[in-house]
């Protein structure tokens, strides 16, 4: 049976399901806004134990999934939403071992995700030009125990990615379509471009940019919607609301046609 | 350059977006539906290189991505798609080093994502009553080169799983209700139990079972839907059609209720 | 151009589009969350003409349609939405001149839309058990000049219908499989039944009893989702939150099958 | 017990859910893909009934509700979807007695889904500028006795529309945005203004010009989606596939705004 130990990463989930990650630390207490568990009381329980707090209302002490963790991060702007994070790691191929570039680098959730996914065998390079973003950033990811795997550069990729011959590259920003020599330069020949807008302004935009790109093609745009159901035994039925929207998802090849392909072999 | 060698598992896709996955071997030639390409002038292109059949018709030379190698799998059954592995992934925790259990195997679809995530330092158990599945999901693996992160064990999990004591397992099953304290006792405190079924019926009567179960706590449920856009510049638009469902996410985690942990701590 | 007179129901729209349904009387004021609006300065304004409260807030002066004055609606219960309410109407054919069935009445939302439809030549009789219901539905109905065309029969429809032989009927129930063969009774040889249900539970259970009844057939479930887009020209969008779920819609015929209608024609 | 009589339009629906729509009209027979039914035998039979083919295939005798008649309308271009006809019809307040515009009439699909709702006492004016089209939609009407609810003019819509004072109107055309003044001056003031385009495209320049109009105010846009579910009782779920997208919905108020306003009473 694993037991919680000082220095574990644990998520308290409240029988009304509001959560919190918190890192063990010996003397420390923890407040919620239903009595107070000290750290000291935690450290030996069975992970997956209930455990009350001094007025006697009940937690569960678990061990965080990446999507419990990026759901919680810290933010100073919109993230990237798990059920995203999850397809995009799927449709760029990140793997154990990946190296993966992106920008910007927002308030990390993505990130961390990557950083997760590639391991430790893997690397994650994320630009961004904010300095106040980078700085959330590093703060999410040395919680996580992940500031190893990742490598934060300040700079406007304007002025271009370091050449990393990567095999995926993801644009979280506001103009990508401003940035595709600079992606294609920083992507090996074949390697997956992906992208997320939140506007149909964007998306039109993106797509046309993309389509008259001569070294990308296959061109895809997607969305994905999340639905939540509520459990209650005798009437399981879809949650009142929603999230209706989070961004659309484009993808692209980076390629060679055959024109330039001859040159560069010659 | 990264260049296509002999061995390698590549990603052919044509003009149409019609794909082919193929393993690149001297000697061997490649029918599609628009002629005819040959390994040996394929081995040694650059990735990403636009190549000609002997028809002259363009396909590019590409690296599978995971979604790419799942969508592509063979297959005897439905399979889990990718918009749902992904988001499994995240929700279970599936990360480099982790052990996942999964029962049935399937065509090894959702096997083959496990297995791409866990990486070398991790493993994948899935059970499966059913021989022929087995045997289809072997031979997926064993063309994704992920045979050795992989045991595959025939099994009526009626008689239980092996005492894992892992952080995750999935229930892909026609009844998973009928299993849950074989997949709780497989599992360990804290672990997150997810499970994928496509009717009304089941959903109903999983939640019920799960919210009756004393050793399982925050059910969730969910539903992802995937719609696809098409890309033409002045006529950004979604899809006329889509998949309207695959199936209904279920999850939940693996407590030790205060009762039970007394006694266990006592 | 058409002005407001005393008597018109009109609807008051704010800049914050938050909009008031009321009846212009001579001497009544209007107070608004942002200042007061004296009848009497509304009463000979062109509709579509800006009007400001004695705050100078700005609000529009219009005439409400059937969707402005269902969706705000008073209201002890759930409503009939007006995505569903409008497709409903075309699924069951209530068009000018029909004879429309309905239990329960709740509110009276729905009965309000099919009473607007049917006009001055159709009828709508509308059964609910509880007295209260009733009693706001009428309040609803009289409020919008639809009181001729609704009988509002307070009765437990397990005791059956009056005899309507009507082309549709619609039940807004929790249990409607247990009224089936009331419904039957009720309609005309080919008409439509309709119904909604909120849950899984019921949909399972109400497809089940159709589908077992041999005088229903050709049942159809839908599900409609309405998601509303920003308008804001740089940055279209879909909203952030949605209705995720209002019910499910179930459609029958009654039918005679062949042994009955021999027995019939004999 | 109502009966089928000659003259009488019928919906023929067979177990396998074709359907059929038909005058039944002495001495003809229908030929289906199961066999032949003679009109004959169809008049004097209740509706509702089972009826067989000369092969045995059974078919009821079924009298079509709105929504059937409209998707199976003769058609030459996309027609507008019920699930989309039914929500406009209440979000434009269009009731028996409305007299209500449109351009372009395309198959006549929504035109007839207008016809039917305003009944005797209403009015539709439908505007095209393509001959065939009209045509096309006059023979719809017409079999669906319709043509004396609906003025059909062939005109190119920048000339402007009659002056309607209506009080709704609806542009389902490739560029509403270029015909704003014309629908403007076609409405009466407070009046509502809808349209349908098929692209994000459109969506955003016609979001864009009716939030620069001074004279249409309160613009909002939406998405309809409806998905099927099978009714298969122990396995009750959503179809496989479904309709992505027919098209985003705008809805728009025509306004007076203050300045105008005050000249106008002036």
């Amino acid at each position: 049976m694993r037991k919680a130990k000082a220095g574990d990463m644990v998520l308290l989930l409240g029988q009304d399901r509001k959560s919190f990650i918190r890192t063990l630390r010996p003397g420390e207490e923890f407040q919620t806004h239903r009595g107070i568990l000290h750290h000291d009381s935690l450290i030996g329980q069975p992970l997956g134990a209930q455990v009350n707090t001094h007025l006697g209302y009940p937690f569960f002490l678990l061990t965080p999934t990446t999507e419990e963790l990026v759901r919680g991060i810290r933010r100073k702007s919109q993230i990237v939403f798990p059920k995203d994070a999850g397809y995009i790691v799927l449709r760029l191929g990140v793997q154990p071992g990946s190296v993966v570039v992106e920008a910007g680098t927002g308030s990390g959730a993505l990130t961390s995700v990557f950083a997760f996914q590639v391991g430790e065998s893997g690397h994650v390079y994320s630009y961004d030009v904010r300095e106040d973003m980078q700085s959330m950033a590093r703060s999410n990811l040395r919680r996580f125990g992940l500031e190893d795997r990742v490598t934060l550069i300040e700079r406007d990729i304007a002025e271009g990615f370091d050449p990393h011959e990567s095999g995926c590259l993801f644009l979280d920003l506001v103009k990508p379509w401003d940035y595709l020599d600079q992606a294609r330069a920083a992507l090996a020949g074949g390697g997956m471009l992906g992208s997320l807008v939140p506007t149909a302004n964007q998306l039109v935009r993106l797509i046309t940019a993309l389509e008259d790109h001569p070294d990308f093609a296959f061109v895809e745009a997607e969305e994905l919607s999340l639905r939540r159901w509520k459990t209650i035994p005798g009437r399981v039925r879809p949650s009142d609301r929603m999230v209706a929207h989070t961004g659309f998802l484009i993808f692209a090849r980076a390629v060679i046609p055959l024109a330039e392909e001859t040159n560069d072999s010659a």
